[in-house]
């Protein structure tokens, strides 16, 4: 079954708006299995839209469209649906009731908003209870879903309402389950060859994969009837997954690194601490990215000039002259010192060269040291990372997180 | 003068990729007072392609189309082309002896790279010494420009030689002169109220706003032979704006915050060091983001505990207790403590509630200290941002860095 998406908007095609929703919808309905042919944008014109939504309508098995059914003026989708696929405007009582009800709460007259509560004769709202507005008219074979243009609410819709819609509007597939796993480390092509055979092995399911910087995203989706088969169905691939990548994958679907890190050591009332050298802040900022974090992050330290790592973290000027500022020996120091110095249970330390200058042969641009202590335990790990200063910087702070849980596992027995 | 761009790429319909070579080319096109009416993404499908080539250049006066220009099997944009333009495939020979002198240089056979060489008949190629592909047609009355897909290479082609061919094929808009101006602290709304007069009264350039988080950037495109008139003229609508908006408007071109400040440090000789709480390292890293910022940046201490701003900062229990983390006093206490503990002539300190919660009715969500100290002076300063947590912390440390530019010039007279 193969679609098309139709972006309404002059603010994108002026270039002041970046279009994501096209990338979000194309990127769920690939999870989903639907292929896209075609995706326009066109401006806020109402014989245009109206010759496209006609022609995308006569070709394609689903249309979605976004964008413009707001209650102003320059809204024009509604009103041109409703001319594209003769089908004249109709109040829907429900819709009315509810936009009411919302204003009387607001002490706000309904106005221009009652525009919101008459779509084309034949649609039904996606969600009539909901302040987003949203509709589908089933016109000949193919289904027309209309969405509103702000990401929120498409992403919203989409996944509660239109994929829904879309899995029952394909014969013989009316229930589905999704998931999503999550990749560092490995590149996209690298992990496509790792499991390939499970890729393969596994028919009845639609894979698909996605770098989303510096991740790699797998989604794995189940179509049938039966929910808990479902679910047993992706736990059994997921658990072949993590058999062949366990090192790797290190979360799923809404799970991000820096979350899990959270949970991780708020459940077993534990204290981080962290010292950066060249992620110059990165590391700190992804932690503090998570509401709450001040449970468990105490502080975190740019040491970026040799002096400061001197001075806040004890790293002995002996061991830079040596072994210089990117050295085992001082990531280890750099941790060391912030553990013995800080009032945390745990230290992460992050030195290295994220160019574009400084590398020599021994330590390419992209080296990168990492030191790890507290629980008990204690050690050092390199890695070499490839790419431009900012793509370096945010795959060592993602590395970064990523040792501080397995340490933090691996030393509590999780 | 309207046109339209076509996005080759199974990539961008399958959700792999975001696009951002059109929002690029909108945005560019908008700012030379060119508009857009469709932008259309299609697949690597020939016979798709090329009905949409035909339809495009026969509608509009002009045609940007980006991708499938490669060496390899599944780049079918050019043949497409020659197809759809009924102008069969010729051999370029200028092209062709730049191929194999690059391959000499690499000791690799020319191979299937040749491919790069043969072009529709009368195709003239964009640059025929680079190594990035690309080419137009003047097709009928349409303009048809073809440019490879990676988002780098169609900035450099699309500014050093697409800009050129649309400014001549304009009759009488033989040259042009862009600038952009970049802002901080205002709305794209605000700024547009308050410089409307500004731009009505110079119907002779083009003006264009486009926000990019968390900045609101405006561009200027005069047009005219005369380049030394051209920079005069722009000069002048710049000093008008300036002087309604000077405290909003930090930099243009590809000037950064970070960058402005950081060459404002190395030109004085002078240090700085931050202390963070709300935006947790993100200040840090903005300005680490900059090759060779440790020329100038010693230190960030992201003190996200009260205890650490203790240990770390010296800010007194009592001005804690009394005050809360974040007050006033305490910014400023973190920015004198930084000051005297660290070895740096320049000190910001940064504390507020990113929320979600944490907010009361005298310090809301969104509430952000900034403290300044170093340079014989010192001082505080309070916002009040919007938004969710990021947006509140985005907003929080380009503000941090702003603020330091404006008291490094204030104090040191630049």
């Amino acid at each position: 079954m193969e679609g098309e998406l139709v972006i309404v908007g002059d603010e994108v095609l002026d270039g002041r708006v970046l279009n994501t929703n096209a990338h979000y919808l194309a990127g769920r309905l690939a999870a989903l299995g639907l292929g896209l042919t075609r995706i326009t944008t066109v401006g806020d014109r109402v014989a245009e839209l109206a010759d496209l939504l006609g022609l995308a309508a006569s070709r394609s098995a689903f249309v979605l469209v976004t964008g413009g059914l707001g209650p102003t003026e320059d809204d024009l989708t509604t009103a041109t649906a409703a001319s594209a696929f003769a089908r004249p405007l109709a109040l829907q009582a429900e819709l009315l009731q509810h936009i009411e009800a919302v204003c009387r709460d607001r002490g706000q007259a309904v106005g221009e908003l009652e525009k919101l509560a008459w779509l084309p004769h034949g649609a039904k709202p996606l969600h009539p209870q909901s302040n987003c507005c949203g509709f589908f008219i089933n016109h000949g074979r193919c289904l027309v879903v209309f969405l509103p243009g702000v990401p929120s609410e498409v992403e919203e819709l989409f996944d509660a309402h239109v994929a829904p819609l879309l899995m029952q509007a394909q014969p013989g597939r009316p229930g589905f389950l999704q998931r999503r796993l999550k990749l560092f480390g490995l590149g996209e092509s690298q992990a496509a060859a790792r499991i390939k055979d499970i890729w393969l092995g596994h028919g009845e399911v639609t894979f698909g994969s996605y770098p989303v910087f510096p991740e790699v995203h797998l989604s794995l989706t189940a179509r049938g009837e039966d929910a808990a088969e479902l679910t047993a169905r992706l736990d059994r691939i997921e658990a072949e997954i993590r058999a062949r990548l366990g090192e790797f994958l290190f979360g799923r679907d809404e799970e991000t690194m820096e979350g899990l890190l959270g949970q991780a050591l708020r459940a077993r009332g534990l204290r981080l601490a962290v010292a950066e050298s060249c992620t110059g802040g990165q590391v700190a900022q992804r932690l503090t990215s998570v509401p709450g974090a001040s449970d468990y992050f105490v502080e975190g330290l740019v040491t970026y000039a040799n002096e400061a790592k001197e001075r806040l973290l004890g790293v002995p000027r002996r061991i830079l002259e040596a072994h210089g500022a990117v050295s085992a020996e001082t990531a280890e120091a750099m941790a060391r010192g912030l553990l013995e110095r800080s009032v945390v249970d745990l230290a992460l330390s992050v030195t290295g060269i994220a160019g574009p200058s400084g590398g020599s042969s021994a330590k390419p641009v992209g080296t990168v040291f990492f030191g790890l202590a507290g629980l008990g335990g204690g050690r050092v790990e390199q890695r070499l990372f490839r790419g431009d200063r900012a793509r370096i910087q945010g795959q060592a702070a993602a590395c970064g997180l990523n040792l501080l849980r397995g340490f933090l596992l691996e030393r509590t027995g999780g």
